[in-house]
């Protein structure tokens, strides 16, 4: 079976690690050998160069945690993570000093960044990098190969300027006056071939519990990718990343309260939409908490089915994906 | 006083050092104040661009040695340096595994060639580092801001080609059939404005004890260079790297022996030549221990002196820097 994830960085991760352990990917004597495919099609939109060095936040975090590579307890970042390299950088005066890079994390931008120098596009160098750890057993794809920066419409202390989705992220906590997003360049990128073909050959594609609008929402907004969502003959079931009213990471309520949707389940399947009515969903599921929104749901076109949703351990998650998958199995796979 | 050096890295720093303890420019109240300036114009030729970043060996050795950071027992690179990014970079498959930059280094280079790549030249983008460290008390000028990495026409495994000088030095620790250097790009590079000011406005140049080949014979091959010390008014002192008739640090003597010079401290002074005689010395000391060169060189036109030359601390350092300008005022500062 061919399963493409769009996906941003902890929850796509969470998601994929439980995917891949329900389909017992990196275990084949769990079920006596395995043909499913998985790729994950990742958000591009928190990309920066900094300092030269091309960092790619949400394809490393997924990278780290499916390579068993990233630090539990912090949540993001590679384990037994040292900064020494950035100490210097902020002795020197560059860099962003509330933006630390860890020096396990460095080597991975700089190998990023000299095999794009070298020529290489993100998707290739994304391959080269994630290939050291051969049991991550998902293919990571960059949605598009083209600098798409998020930049964030601010109001900083009385002035109205943009500043980049990482510094209104890290450094702000997202907690300043917001008017908008605006993805820089999207107007000439395109989503790669690699992505649109994972979506198009798809038996399934999944929407990961990541933030719907700087994750999902840039992802889509990449020329391309709706086209190859509405395109595919493959069922799209999406999971909501709002619990019981709730974003699961904190922060995703400042972004829907930006464009103005409703932190609930339902009104993010409804911004998402039918497939059926220009949108991308054929199916959305939604906590148990909120099942409420199901009617709703349904009234708009999105079968809907509430399931436990959080996501504590890959067991769970891994029933979370399963539960996807039925779900898709029963639209028509 | 205004002090030009010519230098290389480790010869180069030691000898800086001493010039700086003599001349008390780092604690002004040992003389009640100073006003002396030393620019010390580096070699460039062992710099080299590696996965991206700009790597400046002499330069560093210099900064690292008079800011103090140096690693005295190791004999290069910063003090209480690791190794976790380079581990990253070698898992990664990128850079050369057998030139492993330190983490603390490694964030000069980061520095560095992010404020080459905002457009700085190198000049001014080693201002902007070494400013990081007040006290080192020497102006350190790149002799020029074009890429002239030396490369090394060797004989590898049976097969004639061209290595990157560093691979040479560090990989075959200049151990493999060597047939001569090659300077790219030196022909269309020339020595920068500052380096320049800095040898025509100087009272006296002083030539460290650094490689006579790979140090300042590539220094001297910057178009400008040889003009500017035939130009200048200030007396022009060298120090001999050779001493007891072997080079200091061993592997200078296979540079010397590659381009067919002697490896003594005559064969170098007359290499260098008589600056009334189309070379670039006025004066030239050698060692104790090589007094016996002291006639030839007189009699090729360069006065030479034998003095103590082992660097062995900041003291001893300063008293050859003390007899180096000694020797320029008889010669008529």
């Amino acid at each position: 079976m061919k399963i493409a994830v769009l996906a941003g960085g902890v929850g796509g991760a969470k998601f994929l690690r439980g995917l891949r352990h329900h389909l017992s990917i990196i275990h084949p004597d769990g079920d006596g050998g395995h043909t499913d495919e998985v790729s994950a099609i990742v958000n591009t939109g928190d990309d920066v160069w900094l300092t030269g060095l091309k960092v790619c936040p949400d394809l490393d975090s997924i990278m780290y945690s499916l390579a068993g590579a990233n630090d539990e307890v912090r949540g993001w970042g590679r384990a037994g993570e040292s900064e020494r390299v950035s100490a210097e950088l902020t002795a020197f005066g560059v860099g962003w000093p509330w933006f630390t890079l860890g020096d396990l994390d460095l080597g991975t931008h700089i190998a990023r960044s000299h095999f794009l120098r070298e020529g290489l596009r993100l998707t290739e160098a994304t391959e080269r990098i994630q290939s050291r750890w051969p049991s991550i057993g998902v293919r990571l794809l960059p949605v598009t190969d083209a600098d798409v920066p998020t930049f964030v419409s601010v109001t900083d202390e009385g002035v109205d300027t943009q500043i980049h989705f990482e510094e209104w992220w890290v450094k702000h906590r997202a907690a300043i006056p917001t008017r908008g997003f605006v993805q820089r360049g999207v107007e000439s990128a395109s989503i790669t071939p690699e992505a649109r073909t994972a979506i198009l050959d798809a038996d399934v594609v999944l929407i990961a519990p990541s933030n719907p609008v700087v994750s999902i929402g840039t992802t889509l907004g990449i020329p391309g990718v709706r086209e190859a969502v509405a395109e595919t003959r493959a069922p799209v079931v999406g999971v909501s990343p709002i619990i019981d009213g709730s974003a699961v990471r904190g922060m995703a309520a400042a972004c829907l309260t930006t464009i103005g949707v409703g932190v609930t389940a339902e009104a993010v399947g409804l911004h998402y939409g039918a497939r059926t009515n220009g949108g991308i969903l054929d199916a959305w599921l939604v906590d148990s908490t909120d099942a409420g929104a199901v009617p709703a749901l349904h009234g708009a076109g999105i079968r809907s089915r509430p399931v436990p949703l959080w996501m504590n351990d890959d067991e769970v998650s891994g029933v979370l994906a399963a539960t996807a998958l039925k779900t898709a199995r029963e639209l028509g796979v």
